[in-house]
């Protein structure tokens, strides 16, 4: 059991370190594929130490590892649990879904979960065209350690970036497909946060329950002359993501 | 019934206008007092004509006026409705709840619920004081149009601001509170937005459901010197309130 980690000594920390750092990214990968879910326990002392056929003290090395990158919590008399996944997400000047969550140490695999051109309805006053104008929907999803953590849609002027979706399917990035479109820049020209309980669909895509709320976060991207180039919606399963405002964030250059 | 009201025209115009901005006035005070809720019905057009002993021309004026000023949704075929209070609160540089609600032409009163003197604990960290430093804590409330829309912990280096409570309690401002303290200016270091289900007490005091999410923004205010003067925790009910984030609010003066 991880209840009592001794502190760092001259014996652990005498311990190889490539022995402690595998046993530290198979339990990481564990958590990252949900083999061991936020809220459980690992198993305990006796049988890791078997698993990875180790002693106690490199164990407690990784274990203590973990707790300090946030992976898991050390609970003194009841065990060692599996932290859920709090991401800080900042929003600012240029806000970018993957790159926002390698700032914090976290990579994003986003999927293409759908695509569709239609008129753009309510998407043309954000996007500042009409609303019998064409454009490029994609439905994509942020997986983080092998957990869904947000869904968005995001909605294109099709006359300016027809084709957008197969842009997306090859680099999987916003910012890599508007680029090919000759937009080498953007930055967000507002968001609008709120929240919300979700609908089963939306509960489903996210692997929540439909009684766990949403935060959702409206936004507009525009390009370098100020037009929008992007308009869409993003849902972050509030378990999981809390965002952040500071005005350091929106100094212009 | 107001299913069907006539566009403007000379006849509904040559109403005399102290007529139906009264009985707008009197709507309006029935929908702030909660004598008619969000998503119920108005009365039918006979029944209010009856009332305020006046033509359905002009009626259908106040009505019209009560639309164009959000108070109330026609829906054809079905009725006016009123509609459920949505204010865009601005996250900003200089962040003032009342001043924020007022600039969206909304009138804030904000109640004292408590007044503590505690040790600072975890409100340390974000105000940069000891743990065993002695906090001011404010508890208060924020009601437009007789309803509750957030609630806000408020916490202050005692040393620094003892008394504060008695200040709010005279002036109901933070703003003016902070300003006999010496704070003639202060500015938003950091805001922190979530999203979770309130506590039983939450939803109570936000006269809200428990199964209706609570937005939540931590924040911490600091004054020319960048030293932290406050910090807090405003909960707003999630239907009432959504949060907006532009660049322009950011600039720095």
């Amino acid at each position: 059991m991880f209840n009592d980690p001794s502190p760092p000594d001259a014996a652990v920390t005498d311990v190889p370190a490539r022995r402690w750092e595998t046993i530290a990214r198979a339990l990481r990968e564990d958590i990252a594929a949900g083999r061991i879910l936020p809220g459980e326990r690992l198993p305990n002392e006796t049988a890791l130490a078997e698993r990875f056929a180790v002693h106690r003290h490199t164990l407690r090395q990784a274990v203590r590892s973990l707790a300090e990158s946030g992976y898991v919590r050390v609970v003194h008399g009841r065990g060692t649990f599996v932290r859920e996944l709090v991401l800080d997400y900042a929003l600012q000047r240029r806000t970018r879904l993957t790159q926002n969550l390698a700032d914090g140490g976290e990579q994003a695999r986003r999927e293409l979960r759908g695509a569709e051109v239609q008129e753009a309805g309510t998407w043309a006053q954000p996007l500042r065209i009409a609303a019998k104008d064409r454009v490029e929907v994609l439905r994509t999803r942020a997986v983080v350690r092998g957990r869904p953590i947000g869904v968005s849609t995001s909605v294109f002027p099709a006359v300016r970036f027809a084709g957008i979706a197969q842009a997306f399917g090859r680099t999987r990035s916003i910012t890599a497909s508007l680029r090919e479109f000759g937009v080498d820049d953007y930055t967000r020209q507002r968001s609008v946060v709120s929240c919300r309980m979700p609908t089963h669909e939306e509960a489903d895509a996210l692997a929540r329950p439909v009684n766990a709320p949403v935060l959702l976060v409206d936004y507009v991207n525009v390009d370098g002359h100020g037009v929008p180039v992007e308009a869409g919606t993003t849902l972050f399963a509030a378990d999981a993501v809390q965002l952040s405002v500071s005005p350091e964030d929106f100094q212009p250059e």
